[in-house]
């Protein structure tokens, strides 16, 4: 492995000159966070890993924010938009812990110019009052702030073609 | 159909008492702009309505970004993340153009606290060095501005229980 300095790249990867996240276009903002089981160090790798390890993980929105969560019910499927604060935002080509330089948008990693990622998961428990979700896996840390979550619906999100393996690694 | 005033809500809506526009917690950037066919007026409704219409799209990056997609190939399935930036950011419970009022969460209205879009497309073309990719449909207006590009993977992007219908309501 090649350790990545904070301000510096590894052999074959390529920085922008300058820090997305000091360009803001728009803004976002948080509306609860993610309790998970997992610390800096014990992270899983993907979705497909948290599911593997168990665990489960609770989604706890904001008071203001409750109300948007009445018609959700256990059981439903739903997209987690969350905030991956703590990755780097500037490189376009990257190099995974094992691996060659890829570019950026060919990857999942948490390290990209917008750091949100998405989860598809199912919903086990809900509190409205309590503003609360459970979860069956996570793969985010503890505490990450969250920015949304949708109705998974398979019409929209799986390609029409896609009743076939993944086209690319993960 | 009941018009909704710009700063009105319909009977049966909650508003939040603030803008979340107004309360970033963090920035995104715009990396680029996805060319569609839709005006205002004629936009679908949703992915799938794009996809029954077609006519696909192009998904622009701006020339920082370009070596971004270098590892991405024509035929592979990605998500974009696409900004509605039209959208008002402050309805917690909606009622759409003809149904019941609805929790914004439970709902994939583009009107949200982060007006984030998530569409699963394939790559039907892919010309790096002008920064652009051919995407088989898009349910976005013209120009709606681009915040990332990541793989579709099934293994993670698919809820290992989902082969069945929606559980939800588009």
């Amino acid at each position: 492995m090649t350790r990545r300095p904070a301000s510096g790249i590894r052999p074959g990867e390529t920085a922008l000159d300058f820090d997305p996240g000091a360009r803001a276009d728009a803004g976002v903002t948080f509306i609860g966070v993610i309790r998970s089981p997992w610390r800096h160090g014990d992270c899983p790798r993907n979705l497909r890993e948290a599911r593997e390890r168990g665990g489960g993980g609770t989604v706890w929105l904001g008071p203001e924010y409750r109300a948007g969560i009445a018609d959700l019910a256990a059981g439903q499927r739903v997209l987690l938009l969350y905030w991956m604060d703590g990755a780097r935002r500037d490189l376009v080509v990257q190099r995974p812990s094992h691996g060659e330089p890829r570019s950026v948008f060919s990857l999942r990693s948490p390290a990209r110019p917008n750091p949100i990622a998405v989860a598809a998961v199912t919903v086990t428990a809900i509190d409205p009052a309590a503003g609360t979700l459970g979860i069956d896996a996570i793969d985010c840390y503890d505490e990450t702030p969250l920015l949304d979550i949708k109705p998974w619906l398979a019409s929209v999100d799986v390609p029409p073609d896609a009743a076939v393996p993944d086209a690319a690694p993960p």
